[in-house]
């Protein structure tokens, strides 16, 4: 799939004739003129400046000469090991650095991931927008709620727009995905065509009828790729992702099954092509729907607002109206399926929603698959929702939901549509992206024009090859309330070691002419053992505590330091021998 | 299933003459003499006490007249909510408070879930323990960790045996799971019989050749069972588990795979066929095997004392000895499998094992599928050992690993042999318990002879019926080091609250007899924010809590619970608006 000749300069195209399924053919030699005349090689750099787990995810930046630009600018959501932290940012520091050079940011899609970061970059500096209409909708909301609207730096564009950016030139291609009005994009500059996927599926019977513009791929394969940077998230998964389709017709189905039972279905807010299916079933068999939770509220208005989302006359009711129908009258669309503690499904599972008490008279619907790490939060739901006496539908043979993400057959055939040089696997965990390399491989893409990137990774390419250019910063920045980038490891190490073994604070006064205690120690706990059961140990531990100081007192030791670390060592000590535990001990010295 | 005539008070057995497949069919009445004399319809209890998230699973109770026994006595790992918390045992209290009743504790097998408990019950009452010669094995060394052996409360029973416990009959009967030895068990008394499967699949070519007894619970079916109760755990699976020896299968091929690469496996450590096949297929390729890992030592230590496991000569070599051979020759078995962060797979991904260090010469195979809530440990492994280079085989399309548990086809074939009168499914969340519900209900036994248990909940079952008989004490108890109990709900809501945002420390000291401030208030702060970042801050809330102090001195009030009270509204105030966070706020006032 290499058999052409890449152009350095300029973008002259020449025809592939061969066919391109063997893993066995040489490459052409690239030996270009200007090489001949000292011309330096013209080179594209990449570097890698966010995700969390998932490589390239988040932001992306390009850069060619002195100019740059971002792809996506989103956030993640954070793990189990990052307690309190509401968001994870991306390292702004390397786009802050080049600001003088940063020609725009060009938004894929408007999911979280890819969006939600752009509020926090947006009050450090200003830089143009690019995004489609759908897509700028949403960030425009985002602004709104940050206070930060601006509407001349965003800018709406189509499918087939070319943007310039400096000296790229970057053409939007529709892909499909799960939510409406996802780009692909075609980036020119003088050092060749990247394009870069997005996340994307081949979707052939969308609900929009807008089918991903694979011709375009097509085209732009045959006039020369440089490299392709390709969506990974389903790289495990072989054959095809189902078409979105499908899932409304195991809404038909199951709508049907749930008779005269209340219908509840719970998905991601942003899939409006799901909640415009739920919408046609449910008016199909003449039931009402009430759209419940926020995030559900506002894409819902948005989508509604920019025509994304058809709903037809009467049908919404609002959720205070829900009672006045019969179960068999009403569908609820609510968000939650990934089991959020906070969100209306789990309020709903735990008989703590204050409009929409579940029993045997519903039907509910988990219309989505598990993300990583949130199963057990799923399986409590449904649980709860059972016991509640509902029914609940979630299994993935009923198909009540499909990926938004292409599987290795698609990732194949947009390996054959572009023939890229070089291949980066992008949007992934490490395992996604070195499964994606292999695939690449048995496309028969050279293993040394591949390159599996990291976090914080810059790569560098040119005619000559493909190769690592150092590192970028590119840390994580936790959001925790208002603070954005104040809580870090120690807080977190903190935090993770109160949560283990609680905290014990050993506080005295101490008299600062004579060195001698004035008050206390008195020992105080929190979250180490119930207080009842732990007076005796709490009493032993004083004891500890006052030996430690009469110690120090006696010796004449005043150095606040060495004072508090016997007081540390000795309860320490003490509380490990008797409990086997390791609480945070916080000795506090005041001085009169 | 149900075309028998149940007993009571003795075990006549009618043969069943009809095929048993409709749904129409009625049940035959169930008049018996005693009825007509004015003797009481004998009955049997059974009652769910443990379980974390699975019901029945850990520790059941059966009871007949004066005679109560336990199927059981395991525990569970802690979820992600109970932070600090190491195990999670069942509540003893219904136990306790009949002790004079219970007349042993019958032991399907030596997992975790199924044997953690014993020592700790063991503590507290002597009771006999019965298993087979490999779970009393493995309770024998549990017992010895927590010095309470005591060999003469511990019996070696075999399938075939009866254990007889009060008026109660037990037959053990041989079953396959993921490890080898596991029974179900047939219990008799005045009431009918009771089919308990334990943990079982159907393994028609198990390692050690020992098929499942089908044809001992046919005997018991066509004898006349008033209830079955059976495992769960696969009930949302259609089809059947494959056999154990399909992974061995996969081995061979990987094994091959592996070329010259160090090959390491990290699997269950007491999954002894598995650890077998491993070392035969070791052995077959020349290779040398060493064990890693303290749980999976001491399992195979036992297995091959007690002639579990069959171990080559020569075939083990030390872990201090695996540099002293290329990696080709080598094969590392390993705990860790799921993820676990102090687990030996894990220390090596993260470059932190004492011995092993993992590169591009090593071929890792993680031979298990993640439990719910691991997923994301097991990617993290996963994606570091790929960064470090390595090759790593994790996919189900390997068949590295097979369950343990029956899946729909097997469930529905124990139903179909043992044809219960009444149907409890059991070892399983609520979705599953449902779904094997549901299985029953397709194989033609009455929605009304069906119910659906929960962790707490006792049942009566007689001739002429199954019903609810109440609740039993049956919470949680949470093991923190040393400590049984001392950390609950509160001290967890503690732990959590301080995970979230941390803790703000006011200290100050205050003259007794004048009541004016001596010394402070200071403001210590941990896991709240960076300190560097929130200098100013923490100065604004040490004022204001100088502030609230001046107004309680002012104002001559010198309850210190409204003091402290004042403190925390005040300083929790400025906080909230300034940071959005709502750290643990403690005050702590010292009198001099």
């Amino acid at each position: 799939m290499q058999n052409k000749k890449e152009t350095t300069g300029d973008l002259a195209v020449k025809d592939v004739k061969e066919k391109n399924n063997s893993n066995e053919r040489k490459y052409r030699s690239n030996n270009r003129p200007n090489n001949k005349k000292g011309k330096k090689t013209e080179s594209v750099k990449i570097s890698f400046l966010g995700g969390l787990n998932e490589v390239g995810k988040n932001i992306t930046l390009i850069e060619y000469e002195n100019d740059m630009f971002l792809i996506d600018c989103g956030l993640a959501f954070p793990d189990q090991d990052m307690p309190g932290v509401d968001l994870v940012l991306p390292d702004f520091t390397y786009i802050e650095r080049n600001a003088d050079k940063i020609r725009g940011i060009l938004i894929t899609h408007g999911h979280e991931d890819h969006i939600g970061g752009l509020a926090y970059l947006l009050k450090i500096m200003k830089i143009p927008v690019y995004g489609t209409r759908l897509t700028i909708g949403l960030i425009e909301g985002k602004l709104k709620e940050h206070r930060i609207l601006d509407k001349s730096i965003l800018n709406v564009v189509k499918p087939g727009d070319h943007v310039k950016l400096g000296k790229f030139d970057v053409e939007m291609i529709h892909v499909n995905h799960s939510i409406p009005d996802a780009l692909a994009f075609a980036i020119r500059c003088g050092a060749g065509t990247i394009v870069h996927t997005g996340d994307f599926k081949i979707d052939s019977t969308p609900i929009d009828g807008d089918i991903i513009n694979l011709s375009r791929f097509a085209q732009i394969g045959e006039e020369g790729v440089l490299c392709l940077m390709s969506d990974s998230t389903n790289a495990e998964r072989p054959g095809y992702t189902e078409s979105e389709k499908k899932v409304g017709e195991s809404f038909e189905l199951l709508f049907k099954k749930a008779g005269n039972r209340r219908i509840v279905v719970a998905t991601f807010a942003s899939n409006i092509h799901r909640v415009q299916q739920i919408m046609d079933v449910a008016k199909g068999l003449g039931r009402k729907v009430a759209i419940i939770g926020r995030s559900l509220e506002n894409v819902v208005s948005i989508s509604k607002e920019l025509g994304y989302l058809n709903i037809p006359e009467g049908l919404l009711i609002p959720i205070d109206m829900i009672n006045r129908y019969t179960p068999e009258d009403v569908v609820l669309i609510t968000t939650g399926s990934q089991g959020e503690p906070m969100s209306a499904l789990s309020r709903m599972a735990f008989s703590d929603h204050r409009k929409v008490a579940i029993g045997p008279n519903d039907y509910v619907i988990i219309s989505a698959t598990p993300i990583p790490g949130n199963e057990k939060m799923v399986n409590r739901v449904i649980n709860e929702l059972m016991k509640l006496g509902a029914q609940v539908v979630y299994e993935k043979m009923y198909e009540v939901h499909v990926s938004g993400h292409a599987c290795q057959e698609e990732l194949k055939l947009m390996m054959g549509l572009t023939k890229p040089k070089y291949f980066i696997p992008v949007h992934g965990e490490q395992k996604h992206l070195a499964k994606h390399a292999m695939l690449a491989e048995t496309m028969g893409i050279d293993k040394k024009n591949i390159v599996v990137p990291d976090i914080g990774k810059k790569f560098e390419l040119s005619s000559k090859g493909i190769k690592s250019a150092g590192s970028v910063p590119a840390g994580r920045v936790f959001v925790d309330g208002y603070g954005v980038g104040d809580v870090g490891s120690i807080v977190l190490r903190d935090r993770k070691h109160l949560a283990q073994d609680g905290l014990i604070i050993i506080v005295a006064t101490i008299d600062n002419a004579s060195g001698q205690i004035l008050a206390g120690p008195d020992v105080v706990s929190r979250g180490f053992v119930y207080v009842r059961e732990s007076e005796a140990l709490m009493e032993e531990a004083r004891g500890v505590a006052q030996g430690a100081l009469d110690f120090c007192v006696d010796n004449g030791i005043r150095e606040w330091s060495t004072i508090k670390t016997k007081l540390r060592d000795e309860v320490s000590h003490l509380l490990y021998e008797r409990t086997k535990r390791s609480p945070m001990i916080l000795p506090i010295i005041m001085e009169v």
